[in-house]
């Protein structure tokens, strides 16, 4: 495979993409289903239209853009990602994944040639989940990990339902959600963290995504007078919490496979500050990419947290509060994405992701495979997120030759 | 000396004063200048002028019942402490100290011994600074510690004056607050700490009260995506600061003279479980019995978090917010509380006061004593604060002794 992606073309769309909702200090603000999705969608079908590519819209507002293969039985390969945005949020994060597909199809259609299997470029209704909270929203009911109707009844703060909205807009679609074959899925989007940035290279072989348990830890001590309690008979709570969390801290650094470890919310009760301290609540967020690591995690956590409680005379409860599984794409996917790569000659590693993405989703229903670029400085859900052009091209070249591969394997 | 004081007629005095402001679990709420303070005012004066005492109220709603001595021109001695309580306070904060010096009056009534010396039993007015936010208003005045106009200005939570209460309970005095010579003052008073009951001593030697300085600490670390973000990349302001907090535990427990150290108050910016934490502010409750020791900690609590700052590529900001110098008792009236305990065949020990109490803004202004008492597990501020009959019977008796030394002594 020798086509080639245009690079500028690309980065023109992404940043006409991001005149739309474009916020005062260069992110972008386009809420899922509001009048600044919509322009973004209408804009996205304009392009695909001028494409040739043919539209459908499903139940949920996801959007197929079909560019036809000579088989038109064949179960179609799908490249996408989302083109809503975090209210405060930058230019590439999922619409970057569209544009590429877009560009993709572009290139193929420069190239005059035509795959075997059709390529849908796909974009997904609400991946960020901060208007409706529902993050994958789209993906994860395609991939009958949620029910369309509880989706479809959410609301926003407002009391809007994704129902109503997505009438408003003109996007509740005749086509059902999800339910028919898909060859592949490959989404590229940017890392969202700074290992490739750091590591100087261009593509992150995205092998599955970490599996994540939080937990809620509630450690009870006995209230008492700053003035008056000696320091040996203290019963303070924030003190045994403390040192549960710098271990915690500790194990996270010490840990193969190496997990995330985050003590994100900390209360203190009663919270006055010549009170001694009767209880202290705060949660732990552990991520690791296996199962089997974030296993032994818990087990960790919960022996380290007793072992202080006890030596200090404290109360204490852990409630494992959300729990989500690893995700390992598909073998022959990771491998394609990697192989595009070295072909390329672009430098690559092998990376899991932090943070959940719409062919996570997917992935149970289909193999599925993604690609990360670098950002600047590993900032995300900012406006100042930033991924130079160079990437850009890079992850999209990447994207091109495996949707073609899988678009021509039967 | 041989007077002894009568420990069911104190007892008696102590349950019947109870009885006003009493809670359903038990307790006191009698706030300062409510209906209930001027009740327990009433029933006070009540009895004092059954005593023979003659009543002097300030401009500041002090009240002082003299029992008259030989020289009607000496400096009296005073002894007392509070009427008011915190909302759900217990019946011996403060009450206790008023009614001894009651019943010391009462003992040398029984035994006719007129001292040299006048005898001043004094209620200081809100104490506890409860419901007009400066504790130890009327003492404090009265040692000239803080301006009359802006006490009397004080406003409740309803946006009552202090002004104005006094006037509607009648307690708003002709005499001046303060600028009479003080031969010495002794205050009696449960220990709102648990050392006395653990080491089995009936009297506390007050030395003195423990000075304070309260820290507020800001720690200055870089958000970032709980999933994302590698441990060794992560400037986390709570890791931070819960290792800070966890060093100044420990530097309490090895520090000599024992201080006492607190981390009451903690806040974790932004607070999300999923976002490492960009901010952290705690404060630090410091106390310690003597000044050089306080100046030792604050350099060392400085030392302490600027270590782990620097190691951890996090900002600093320490802000000291309150200074309360330590004080000592005079000498001779320390002496004397102890050789009293000694002769009466008390255990004793002798203790810094870590709470703030009226003897400590007198001591300023005239020579100062204070007897401790234990009070059950050391729990004070609470409706199940107890103290046994026979410890207010021994903590009473030294009181006379050293009274009736002081008035004696010309």
């Amino acid at each position: 495979m020798n086509q080639t992606i245009n690079s500028d073309r690309l980065w023109q769309s992404l940043m006409e993409m991001a005149e739309i909702g474009k916020t005062p200090a260069g992110g972008v603000c386009r809420l899922a289903l509001s009048d600044e999705d919509l322009a973004g969608r209408n804009l996205f079908i304009e392009w695909c239209e001028a494409a040739g590519l043919s539209i459908r819209v499903d139940e949920l507002g996801n959007i197929f853009a079909r560019r036809a293969g000579t088989d038109a039985d064949a179960a179609p390969v799908l490249t996408g990602s989302h083109l809503d945005s975090q209210p405060l949020g930058g230019r590439f994060d999922g619409v970057y994944g569209v544009m590429a597909g877009l560009e993709v199809v572009r290139a193929l259609n420069d190239a005059e040639l035509q795959t075997t299997r059709p390529i849908d470029i796909v974009a997904w209704t609400n991946e960020e989940g901060s208007r409706f909270p529902a993050g994958c929203m789209g993906s994860s009911v395609f991939a009958g990990r949620r029910e369309l109707d509880v989706m479809l009844d959410l609301q926003d703060l407002a009391g809007l339902s994704v129902r109503d909205e997505l009438k408003r807009i003109g996007f509740d679609g005749p086509e059902k959600c999800g339910g028919f074959p898909v060859a592949a899925l490959y989404e590229v989007h940017i890392e969202q963290g700074p290992v490739l940035e750091g590591e100087g290279k261009a593509i992150g072989v995205v092998t599955g995504a970490q599996g994540m348990r939080c937990f809620r830890v509630n450690v009870k001590g006995v209230e008492g007078h700053a003035g008056t309690l000696p320091m040996n008979q203290r019963r303070d709570a924030f003190q045994g919490a403390a040192r549960m969390a710098v271990a915690i801290d500790e194990l996270a650094n010490t840990f193969q496979p190496q997990p995330v470890m985050t003590v994100g919310v900390v209360a203190v009760g009663p919270g006055a500050r010549s009170t001694i301290p009767g209880s202290t609540m705060f949660m732990v967020d552990c991520r690791c990419p296996d199962e089997q690591g974030l296993e032994q995690l818990e087990t960790e956590i919960r022996s380290i947290c007793q072992g202080i409680a006890e030596a200090r005379g404290l109360g204490l409860e852990i409630e494992l509060i959300t729990t989500i599984p690893p995700i390992t794409f598909d073998a022959t996917c990771i491998t394609a994405v990697r192989d595009a790569a070295e072909r390329r000659g672009f430098a690559h590693r092998d990376i899991s992701s932090g943070a959940g993405h719409d062919a996570c989703h997917v992935s149970v229903v289909a193999p599925v495979g993604m690609i990360f670029v670098p950002c600047k400085d590993g900032i995300s859900h900012n406006e100042v997120e930033y991924a130079s052009p160079e990437d850009i091209a890079s992850g999209c070249q990447v994207l091109l030759d495996v949707v073609v591969e899988a678009a021509n394997k039967i």
